[in-house]
């Protein structure tokens, strides 16, 4: 190898979103803590329960797929930049279904379906459409702390809003608003994000009265221009109690502000990673467009399989028992909270109903980060958690650092329980420690 | 459905990037004005042949990849960031080998891989960690359009060098340089984007002394900062003729200052759509971080399909049919040309070795362009051609309007030379007609 022809080191002149994009992944952070402890039982990482992820679903819609030659073929060929059309018009029927309504009640048009890399990438485009650097979204606080970092990395600031038990609460928006408009900023606001169902990090679920509520918000502070509210279902299919509740875009019957996002990430499998989105028929092109200059349209391949896959009825069968099996977890987890956490003074959870995770309430000043006293305990104990602070936009809404996220979607029920009871533990000695 | 609560149509605010992000892509623009003619020889989609699509070696890597449970649940997790590390290292190791290289002689670790939604959207995460609005690429002049609207869709701007049937112009690059210092705006210039095989539209292959060349420019030109140089190499494996060439990056050994873009789109699956690049080291990190707030990691199963088809040997066999294929094709729009279009004064073309391209040029003043004599008269005599000028930077080189592109991937040996007919009647009435 020749020697290198430069003297100097460079200045490497990256672009503003580069630098705007900011630190490493929380992942890699937590993992660099804890390459020493092979045996730690993870409640951080969020990915999906590997045990019942659909190998033999996808088996059967790949011997169908690849039946014909000719339908093999067209799955092996580029696709278009909005993706499959058959499985937009599946995706249309899916929510038409779910959120218990006749097409002629809603606006609701094919045309306004695009696929996505996951669910993320259909957050990323929408709001690379919508934002310029310094512009305003109103998120949860805490909130999907992913979306933060795209956020970040777009220049635009994210503004926390209270959540309770049930999300976001309608009049801290409305509050959040006002102050705003007080603050003369209420023209850089162009979104309100909010998660419908079980929530990352905090596992609540907005009930109907509040998805209308969002909706009516968001449509009176529409004055100058229209804002749009994102919801994020992602976790929808994923609820193991209780009844499924119409979308927040039901709300919004002809489809003018709710940007609808979604996945078969979380219900089937994110190593496949079709996301969805519907638009309001205004962000169609513009979305398009940003799309077509990443990526011209995800792989069509995959599509095709999940079009397979609901054609064939495929994803119900296996949602049932997704679902019984994240049930066992969920009980699991909540079980051993009762048995281990209720006894510590100050600490209390939220119950969710579905999804992957509880967010775990810890007695004031107990700080939960990689810098206060309970991080390093737990890790020694053998359990992994996410810090709860991580998951407060910037601004808004104060960030509480004394509290936690809990994912049970890999671990098995039993290392849920010994996980818990380590968490357990690990706060009772910090508490002690700085009784 | 109930009546809109709106009065007035909305002020919509898009971002700054959907209103760069430009018009309808030119396949819809060609599209619309070809509806009425189903009979049509299309020589414009860039698409690749859909009869030697793999479905038989993909149908062997599912076989092999779905057989072990173990194996099937990775591939259905998610991935990382990054991407299937096996697979990068294969990558390398193809890459190593197509170089004729040890790997002791380049500086080329498997961290400097990644893996990405097509090239395509490595080119984006690239250009997107280096370009704040208003910098500059350097391109070919033709060149290929889709990175043109990617640049636009930053607000960078695209210059054009000019070419000729080796590519880009080594002296025309160094005289630009100068032009961007006497201008004042070298300052603004990050990068030369450069295909190195079978040029998208040219077709034009750069031999090895011009590819030392354009590396030794860019590294002469970075003085107060390090240039880049993109190498888009989506083409190098359709070779049907001659012995393929190193890369670029042979040539920058140090891996300082190329960028290498590669992908399995052509010479694979387009549908499974699993594009890399090698980056060098310091573009690691902020390309990253670009990845990780788009859709943190492409699809994992198409990696885990693409790893298997590479450690089975699918892909050389399958290479071989394709040339072979590919080559009859390449005979076929050749000898037509040769048949129809000899004849025609001042119309000749560069012969590609190679890809899916090729470049005519028309005598002086006949306008290729949508609104020239030309088009029309091709749709009806059953042809249609992506027009030259929409392949032009926007500054530079100045655009020729008289210039088409025809793609040969699509169509039978016997559309193409009927497709290639049609066109010659039509360019010889057009010409008749401008007498």
């Amino acid at each position: 190898m020749p020697p290198s022809s430069f003297k100097d080191p460079f200045d490497v002149a990256l672009s503003r979103r580069a630098r705007w994009a900011g630190d490493a992944p929380i992942a890699s952070v937590l993992m660099a803590r804890t390459l020493a402890q092979p045996e730690l039982v993870s409640l951080a990482a969020g990915f999906v329960d590997q045990e019942t992820l659909p190998v033999t679903p996808v088996a059967e819609a790949l011997a169908a797929l690849l039946e014909s030659h000719e339908g093999a073929r067209a799955a092996l060929q580029y696709g278009t930049t909005a993706g499959y059309l058959p499985l937009r018009e599946a995706i249309v029927e899916r929510l038409l279904a779910a959120d218990r309504v006749a097409r002629h009640e809603v606006a609701l048009s094919v045309e306004q379906v695009v696929l996505t890399a996951g669910s993320n990438q259909l957050l990323h485009l929408v709001l690379e459409s919508l934002l310029d650097p310094g512009d305003v979204v109103l998120c949860g606080a805490p909130g999907y702390f992913v979306i933060l970092g795209t956020l970040a990395n777009l220049g635009a600031r994210a503004v926390g809003v209270a959540t309770d038990d049930e999300g976001i609460v309608p009049e801290a928006l409305e509050e959040e608003f006002s102050r705003r408009r007080e603050a003369g900023d209420l023209g850089r606001v162009k979104a309100v994000y909010a998660v419908s169902d079980f929530d990352n990090p905090t596992g609540a679920t907005l009930p109907a009265e509040r998805r209308a509520a969002l909706v009516e918000i968001v449509r009176r502070w529409s004055r100058d221009r229209k804002l749009y509210l994102i919801e994020d279902a992602a976790y929808r299919e994923l609820r193991y109690y209780g009844d499924d509740l119409p979308s927040i875009r039901s709300h919004d019957p002809r489809g003018e502000h709710v940007v609808l996002a979604g996945t078969f990430s979380k219900a089937f499998s994110p190593g496949i990673r079709v996301g969805w989105g519907i638009l309001p028929e205004e962000l169609v092109a513009p979305v398009m467009s940003q799309k077509g200059n990443i990526d011209f349209g995800s792989p069509n391949f995959n599509q095709h399989i999940m079009a397979t896959v609901l054609e064939r009825s495929l994803l119900d069968v296996h949602l049932t028992a997704l679902r019984a099996a994240y049930r066992r977890k969920i009980d699991a987890v909540l079980e051993a909270a009762e048995a281990h956490l209720r006894a510590v003074a100050g600490v209390n959870w939220i119950r969710p109903t579905g999804g992957l995770y509880v967010w775990v309430r810890l007695p004031e000043g107990l700080d939960a980060g990689l810098d206060g006293p309970l991080f390093d305990r737990a890790v020694e104990e053998g359990v992994l958690y996410v810090p709860g602070h991580y998951c407060y936009p910037p601004e808004g809404e104060p960030m509480a650092r004394n509290a936690l996220r809990l994912s049970f979607g890999i671990p098995s029920c039993e290392a849920i329980r010994r996980g818990v009871a380590a968490l357990a533990r690990a706060i009772s000695a910090s508490l002690e420690g700085t009784a």
